[in-house]
């Protein structure tokens, strides 16, 4: 494949990685119930097309037909009207990284390599995945505790392609899937939670222990073998054959309201035996936040948690989930260093991540 | 001595501790020259009344005596005008350490027993220590680099005072004093300088050996013994033996003016190849202070430098001098023992220290 070729074929790329690197997606405007905990709930559906050999079996032209048919399908797709397509294979790696922050494609996606590509819904909430380890993966994503939300939205537009595509199933045993693990419905539901009373509690352990006992999974902030950072945990549905899936849903809203009651139950025990420390902690964080000059996006993510807990417990009030979600979005690594491209070349990376935090900061909303 | 009778002599000893806790002395304004790097000069003479045993070998009934003449003398000098007598043998611990931490006595004072006190000058400008190691401590000291100035307040009131105290002197050897060291002109000047850049750039250790190699000494901030903090130091001349008054004073002006010198070269030199860190620890150091809520004196002496190299180095426009000193000052812990005493019980010493702090910062200084 020649650049100029792929290029050609990206109408809308350029523009969309250009806003994602200054703006977060809607779905992270922390707007949605329950947002200072859940910052977003997430379902993914995989699906593979009849007649093509499925992940690493597939021949490169045979992943060329998949995205051409994918693509056409998704133009007539009522959820997908004004979305992008995304041809992975011809980004850059900074621009890769870029569509890993975003929750749009997976580390491995952004690793491989062969024909691969990410169709990007209007706000970001809705994308399907092309050519990963399944043909498609359809992900719905909405901000705070609306799980039933993303799977609805997730649901029609699976409605929606599987009248244009012809998917693999089998009575028996459901869709069929590159992984035997994905079998079935084919799903994974997941939320991405902050639990810093818990953390500072130390309850987190036993309550995780909890979750994993009803066949949930725990992981870090960007899934599988990513490190817990920023007390930030993603709690994702595990095995899908046997489970239908408004029984995933459920299962899942019942064990985010338990987490939810958790830290919340976890906050008040904090506020009631270190009330001082902990107000400490947070105003510390916001100070630093505020008037740092370099920051690592480590730290970044670090301080950020403790003003997050400072909002869930009404200790900062005019620190908003959305600010925090921007901030936690808009200082990582490949949004810096598109930022940076884009502009002031003198400036380190952790410096100009200084000032994008300072200004999200500023002005001091905090009286005293 | 019944503690009764103790009260009874001391007029004004109350209403001087209580303004202490609240309010630095004149010489802390920190309006001085230097007064970013030189917080104060201070010279003392050391004098012993002729037919008294010095020392140690002084009787109960003539360490009184001493009190007695020196309190009287002390009433009919010019320099001593609306000066109050503190005796410190009827003080409580905090309010002996208040006047440590008010470098207007010794802690071997503070801590010995027996009949002791100090004559307090007007603004605590000048003082007199009464029977410590010698009968007499004159003391004088000035905000910022005035040695000189220092200097000459505290001869004059050493001059008003020999005028009707006899004063043990030999010919030979010039003023008696209970230690050898001190014999002479019994002198001793200093400078409390704050170095942080030479510390930053490693450089302190080359120039304090210098000094030490011209017959200074070096000590932390409260003295023989005291711990290096802050990246403050005490400079004082040493041996007075043999040196003349005014050769020791143009000495220690000299050094101080080549550690001021030093100080402001190596401040430079941070900002030329390190601009962006610097401004980071001094605004970071900003942040903590203008909001934490729980905050230890070490800390506080930590930041607060920090924050008095940003003033240093212009970087802090609308933090003075004068505001860190009192920031060093009322957070000490005998300071803020006899603050909460005063009041709001139910906070803690590093709560109400971290009010304190953010008071003194607010409103917001800086404007990014």
């Amino acid at each position: 494949m020649s650049t100029e070729r792929e290029k050609a074929r990206q109408p809308g790329t350029k523009g969309l990685l250009e806003r994602m690197s200054r703006e977060p997606a809607a779905w992270m405007a922390g707007d949605g119930p329950s947002a200072g905990i859940v910052l977003s709930s997430r379902v993914r559906l995989a699906r593979n097309l009849q007649g093509v050999p499925f992940g690493a079996r597939a021949k490169e032209e045979e992943k060329e037909r998949v995205i051409a048919e994918t693509r056409t399908a998704s133009r007539e797709a009522a959820s997908l009207r004004g979305s992008v397509y995304v041809d992975v294979s011809s980004l850059s790696e900074i621009d890769r990284h870029l569509l890993v922050e975003r929750y749009l494609i997976s580390r491995d996606l952004a690793a491989e390599s062969g024909s691969r590509g990410v169709i990007v819904g209007q706000d970001e909430g809705l994308s399907v995945l092309v050519n990963e380890e399944d043909h498609l993966r359809l992900q719905g994503i909405a901000s705070g505790y609306q799980i039933e939300a993303a799977w609805r939205a997730v649901d029609r537009l699976d409605e929606e392609l599987s009248r244009r595509l012809g998917y693999a199933y089998s009575d028996a045993w459901g869709f069929l899937t590159a992984c035997p693990t994905n079998v079935g419905t084919g799903m994974r539901a997941s939320v991405l939670v902050h639990l810093p009373a818990l953390v500072l509690t130390k309850e987190i352990g036993r309550v995780l222990h909890g979750v994993s006992q009803v066949g949930l999974a725990v992981r870090g902030l960007h899934g599988e073998g990513s490190e817990v950072m920023g007390n930030f945990f993603q709690v994702s549905s595990q095995a899908t054959l046997g489970l239908a899936e408004p029984e995933m849903v459920q299962n899942l809203i019942g064990v985010t309201r338990h987490l939810i009651e958790n830290e919340e139950k976890a906050g008040e025990v904090l506020l009631r035996d270190a009330r001082a420390e902990i107000e400490d902690k947070v105003f510390r964080s916001y100070g630093i936040l505020r008037h740092c000059r370099v920051i690592s996006s480590e730290e970044v993510m670090s301080l950020s948690s403790a003003l997050r807990l400072g909002a869930q417990l009404d200790l900062v009030g005019s620190v908003k989930a959305g600010t925090l979600n921007r901030m936690l979005i808009l200082t990582q690594p490949a949004h810096m260093q598109r930022t940076i491209r884009g502009g002031d070349g003198a400036i380190s990376r952790d410096q100009k991540r200084a000032e994008i935090v300072r200004a999200l900061l500023a002005p001091d909303p905090s009286t005293n």
